[in-house]
């Protein structure tokens, strides 16, 4: 019987790459239901070619030139009810949540409710909510299985292995697009140079966030939750390779780690297979032309939003919303020539010093606090322009 | 209740940290007996601290010198007989077999009929009969677990994966006391030079082995035999660090690696724990103070060791018993001063064109074809001086 897969955000670049594996592996696995944004002739393609039963898009405008275009039988919803649809299909028994953002997280719960394993990618769905997510996959028995390259190489590591032995990982970092760039240099960061990172291809959200380094905090904010170990057990190393994808160290001192190319296909396929490993279609690592690896520290000065990301992890409760929604706002404003590199940073800080915590906080009160920080992050950019 | 532990060899530098380990391990760990050559004040001080039941040395006469120094009810036995008896004690649950050389063959097999685990550092024993020894060890039901470094590395980057998605070995060397001199240059290679390995504190057989490559070719065939796989799935790549230990492909592009400092306690003790880990006391991996890991092709010409050890365990039969026999008698001589570095592989290429393989051999056909290589080389040398 072939896995049966829903996937939120079948458009974006981790949907996309689901589906070059799911294409890859047509007796293991099938696609049952689709989500994306407004990305209208992508999702057509997708739906000619993979023949989900439903398909949800965000905007009624959306989901109508879709179904203009699919066979009959293919259902075509939109909104949040349609990405709430799509996540508990009933036919679903894997729901691949990568959707960018906080709206990925009611989704993934709706999945984890209905008792789907749980193929992870979405960051903020374990950064602002870890503690109800993780409580409700175990209350469910259900397995959430990391996608992101890093979170995989450390459930690869972990294989096998007992969480008591475990003294540390090791969440290796490229350093972004300006790893080279002193602090001085970056007054001089515009979004074209930010946009190149020099390992992976990636959405424009993470690429940024890796180039400020936000992106490898709340990797360690998500580590913390998906492997129950505190931030203090927890390291980030500068390694421009992205050769080795994060390593584990024992109590033996033992580290074992996990390497590969840097292609988002393998992380995904093993979220999918695992615990088997399938053959699959990648460049296989060579590291006799790469001839050398490198090591360096993850500087908090030099990355000031690593540092708030440790900062806002240990301080807990609603203070890594606001984190992940003052930086998600900030972002979407460079991205759109709307805030310089650096004052991403600043408006995330200012957020994180103004934000009165609230612990162990509801799903209404991470709304809350996520709202509260994308306005005061709003405001903050407007009044500083 | 403790694992009861005997070991072969107790005093050489495999056994001595292996009495480390259990030293750190009290509570799991108890001493029943001890095999050794002729180190008669080191057993005696190890007698003392781990209060053995039996005690075995190589002749008669190191016998009586341990009998005198040590507490009554301790029984001292000693030759071939000695060594079985260790190897088979009845109290034993687990034997460390860690004799140098194709000596440990028979009481490595003893352990392994007596229904022993057994922890394998003694590389000849697979070496000279891989198929003897893994048939018995799936016969008796009882596993083989690898001491070495480079085949705990592999064996841990296995753990709770399946056989069938490995594809690739990558057994790392780290080039041995030679590895940055010429072909040239060897030709001036003394004894001294020799034993000075960079990273690895070991005995002086395995030193040279190390500084011919001839280490690692039998560390190949050996890996061969522990994990089921044809040679060409076994590669060799020179890592001068020796910080990644070893590493395995797997059918999905993903490797595994395992790392760590050169400290073969790490290996010992996950030998005797797996598949759990203790705390163990050793300098942990610090890749910031290391910065830097390199690789480089382990080339076939610059060792041709590694050469001839791929070509007779392709080869098979009593062809790798020839390459380790004559490679011991070489070894020796050249320890003593009577034969030159590049030598060793001379006399060994001649031993491996000189001999007409047996297929499938028998132990005496196996102790026939050591016989014959030891001559062989011994002749060999007598002639070229």
């Amino acid at each position: 019987m072939p896995e049966k897969i829903a996937i939120l955000g079948s458009t974006g670049s981790i949907g996309t790459s689901t589906l070059d594996v799911v294409a890859q592996h047509p007796d293991e696995y099938q696609v049952v239901a689709l989500a994306a944004g407004s990305n209208v002739d992508k999702m057509i393609e997708q739906v000619k070619q993979f023949r989900p039963q439903l398909v949800a898009m965000k905007t009624k405008d959306a989901a109508e030139c879709v179904v203009r275009e699919v066979p009959s039988g293919v259902t075509v919803v939109w909104g949040d009810e349609g990405l709430l649809e799509v996540a508990a299909h009933p036919e679903a028994t894997y729901v691949v949540s990568s959707l960018v953002g906080s709206a990925g997280l009611r989704p993934t719960l709706a999945a984890i409710q209905a008792g789907k394993k749980v193929g992870l990618a979405n960051k903020e769905t374990l950064v602002t909510a870890g503690h109800i997510v993780t409580a409700e996959a175990k209350r469910a028995g259900v397995p959430l299985l990391p996608i992101d390259s890093e979170h995989s190489a450390i459930f690869q590591c972990l294989n096998g292995e007992h969480p008591e032995d475990v003294v540390r990982l090791m969440v290796t970092a490229s350093g972004g697009s300006f790893r080279d760039w002193t602090r001085e240099e970056l007054k001089e960061a515009t979004v074209e140079k930010a946009l190149r990172h020099p390992n992976w291809a990636m959405g424009a959200k993470v690429t940024i966030d890796s180039a400020t380094m936000m992106n490898k905090g709340l990797e360690v904010i998500e580590a913390h939750w998906l492997f129950d170990l505190p931030y203090e057990k927890i390291d980030v190393i500068l390694h421009p390779q992205s050769i080795i994808h994060s390593m584990v160290e024992f109590r033996d001192g033992a580290v074992m780690a996990q390497l590969g190319t840097p292609d988002m296909k393998v992380p995904i396929q093993y979220a999918l297979s695992y615990p088997r490993r399938l053959p699959l279609a990648t460049e296989r690592l060579d590291l006799l032309k790469l001839a050398r690896l490198d090591f360096r520290p993850a500087d908090f000065d030099r990355y000031p939003c690593l540092r708030m990301a440790y900062e806002a992890g240990k301080a807990g409760g609603t203070m890594t919303t606001v984190l992940n929604a003052a930086n998600e706002v900030a972002v979407a404003a460079f991205l759109k020539g709307n805030c310089s590199f650096l004052m991403i940073e600043e408006v995330v800080e200012r957020a994180l010093n103004a934000h009165i915590p609230v612990t162990n906080p509801s799903l209404e009160e991470i709304d809350a606090a996520d709202s509260w920080a994308r306005q005061f992050a709003s405001d903050c950019m407007l009044h500083s322009v």
